[in-house]
């Protein structure tokens, strides 16, 4: 099948889902999770294969021991968590039908939006094989189609995967080509021109992915190549919150994109709290590259940092650089209006925090930062849609349209106006006599099914 | 100013707006009001060069009549409505602030979702000098800055409209560069390559300046291209309205992008309701260029449509054209079913039409078609921000992400995500001894200025 064949049956697809109800989408959800159980065993030898090219490119120094990592479905309760996610996504409430806009245009004339499926999804990932699952279910529950891409390291896993999901589609009210599977690296630049038949692109990858498939496409791209996240530490910050919560955004995951990549922090409490907050992320393996004031601060009161080498002058670049690893780099800021430029010039949009007893301050900050997640005293690493309590994400957008932060379901949503007249023609309205003007009353339906 | 310094000051005047109040924002509309008051004469004085230009354009046949009456501010109640629309856009409800999603993470941990500007928009449009004021308007009220590109042909307008608007921002809160002027074709494209300052991009005009411009920038476009609305006369439709409601689809304002264009009407009313459908429009000059089927009763019906030309044999291509004339096709259908189709696969998702007094066959209409506008019984012309009660339009989507329709206020914000903590790390979360589970209640709070 051409990619453009499978671009339009998704298409197809997409509308055939349109008439499914709630239940029947919902089902489907369910004969995934009952397939994966049956065939755990057949998905985690297919698994084993991909593993074991993946280790002998380890060895080879080819592949990176987190992606590695990343790739494998066989540890811990990784299979039965990829199962329960699917359980979990089927039990959020729908999130189609809902009505955020109702008004009586005139009597018998009712404007109502209405929440829709945005249509083809196609979506795009490297390594993590159990993206096919997670993406599969968000789409279905959802209302979309979606066409899956994923890195040729996981080929085994993913054909595994994809064989269940097709049983189990099979059996169920939703058309077999609502969730299809293509490899090659040559078929994405194909795919990205179709966008008579995609509604919308979503790469979860590496900065020069995403950026790569930014330049090559007029479709709607929803996603983040950076998550260059800041936290500024206020001359009012309490000393032991500034500690915390610069380590756990550093270390409590450093390769995520919500992780802390640049401290701020004011001169007036340089002497007093940077000495502490540098000696944790140092106790913690973090390389701390520092601007001048800071450094001379730092190196002062732990020479132990400087001899051991994970105290460094930072140089120009570091300040727009994801380290995505334990490094993180400092800057001594004189005010708040600094650190908001600062951070609007260097950052990424995607999640920045402010540590500090002074809520004017807090505000002033969570107003101008021009982010997703604007933080007052807590880890930049809460920027996840089930920390948020969406359930789960599709990725996290730092986009300004549509959606930003963490994408839950609503994010794979749209609206479609839906007008219910008795013969109105517009030619009936204006000035003048025997004109008829609009009323624009507020109507209180809450969901279609109210209609 | 090079371009991109342009963009850099919008960005610049983006940030600096974001710290103003509802009522400074309004206040510099306020003032825009009295300036355009005042320099009425100046500025109808400059939209006279304008018009003597166009005017000679017209009669060497390089300008069409209706860009020409576009271009003209002087006649009758232009001018004032277009101050009017300004403090219509004041009167409006705040677009920002709003909270659509509240949740309490942890005891005191708490996130909300809060509408703000999106940032920097680009502007682009052809004729119309008003457009600069409306554009200004909505910009400022929904805390955004603009830079505004017009058309070549209303230059001399456009300069003294935005003189106006730079005396009334000099006199306001609002920084100057808030609101930006360019003129030049070749500064368009350099300005679509700022995707660094500029995050959306808005263009109101041709079919092909649309496709230009998304075929050339990485900055998310909102608009519409093309405006094919179709009409289904069903085999439940009414048929005095539907021919009222085709009549007015049609003939209420041609050009637009919400008039119809493509009429399918099922075989078993084709007898009984096209020739007194034909007729109304014949009788009001339009072109109804139909299929095998409809042609032969049409013919029937109404020899003099024959004979005077307007009953014409439809080619293919008509049923893919935006004929933006007093012209359009009609295509015989066996069922909703295939109208569905029809709709899906050749219009532009911009507005469709069912006629019927069946409901359950408008429910799998309105269900079925993807378009941001589904009309149960009423002229297609209803598309639009006035009647939809958003009070005006920025322009209107055909996109199926962010905005999707007419697009108000609301369609020129997006939201942040505002997390206020007491120092608390991710760290601390989580399965096993000593970690906290998260709480994931709902608040009630509806505005920021609640918190």
């Amino acid at each position: 099948m051409s990619l453009k064949e499978i671009a339009r049956e998704a298409k197809d697809a997409f509308s055939s889902i349109q008439a499914l109800s709630s239940e029947e989408r919902d089902e489907a959800l369910q004969l995934i999770f009952d397939e994966l159980k049956t065939a755990k065993n057949q998905v985690l030898e297919a698994n084993t294969l991909d593993m074991e090219a993946a280790e002998k490119l380890l060895a080879e120094g080819k592949m990176s021991k987190s992606m590695c990592k990343r790739l494998d479905l066989r540890v811990s309760e990784k299979y039965e968590s990829m199962m329960q996610g699917v359980l979990d996504v089927k039990n959020l409430p729908d999130p189609l039908g809902h009505i955020s806009y109702a008004n009586k245009i005139d009597d018998g004339l009712e404007l109502y939006r209405v929440s829709c499926a945005v249509g083809v999804l196609l979506v795009i990932f490297e390594a993590r094989p159990e993206v096919v699952v997670n993406i599969t279910s968000l789409a279905i529950k959802s209302g979309n189609a979606v066409i899956l891409k994923g890195g040729k390291e996981s080929t085994h896993s993913f054909d595994a995967l994809s064989n269940v999901i097709r049983k189990a589609l099979s059996k169920s009210k939703v058309p077999l080509d609502a969730v299809q599977l293509v490899h090659s690296r040559d078929e994405v630049s194909q795919l990205l021109q179709l966008d008579e038949y995609i509604d919308l692109v979503i790469p979860r990858g590496s900065d020069t992915l995403v950026k790569n498939i930014k330049n090559n496409t007029k479709i709607p791209v929803l996603g983040h190549s950076k998550g260059l996240c800041s936290v500024y530490v206020h001359e009012d910050a309490d000393l032991d919150q500034a500690v915390k919560l610069v380590w756990d955004s550093k270390t409590n995951y450093p390769a995520a994109c919500n992780a802390v990549e640049t401290v701020l922090i004011n001169q007036s409490v340089l002497e007093s709290h940077f000495p502490a907050i540098t000696k944790k992320l140092i106790d913690s393996g973090v390389e701390v590259r520092c601007d001048d004031a800071s450094y001379a601060v730092a190196a002062k009161a732990l020479p132990e940092a400087v001899a051991s080498g994970k105290l460094k002058h930072s140089v120009v670049e570091d300040y727009d650089t994801e380290f995505s690893d334990l490094i993180l780099c400092v800057k001594v800021v004189n005010s708040l209006s600094e650190a908001i430029q600062h951070i609007n010039l260097h950052g990424s949009k995607h999640t920045d925090c402010i540590i500090t007893t002074n809520e004017a301050a807090a505000k002033r900050f969570m107003t101008g930062v021009d982010a997703a997640g604007v933080y007052w005293n807590a880890s930049t690493r809460f920027a996840d849609g089930f920390r948020y309590g969406f359930g789960t994400e599709v990725g996290i957008s730092t986009n300004k349209i549509h959606a930003r932060g963490p994408m839950g379901l609503e994010g794979l949503t749209i609206y479609k106006y839906m007008l219910r007249g008795h013969g109105q023609i517009v030619g009936d309205y204006g000035v003048g006599p025997g004109k008829r003007s609009f009323k624009h009353e507020p109507l209180p339906a809450k969901h279609v099914s109210e209609l």
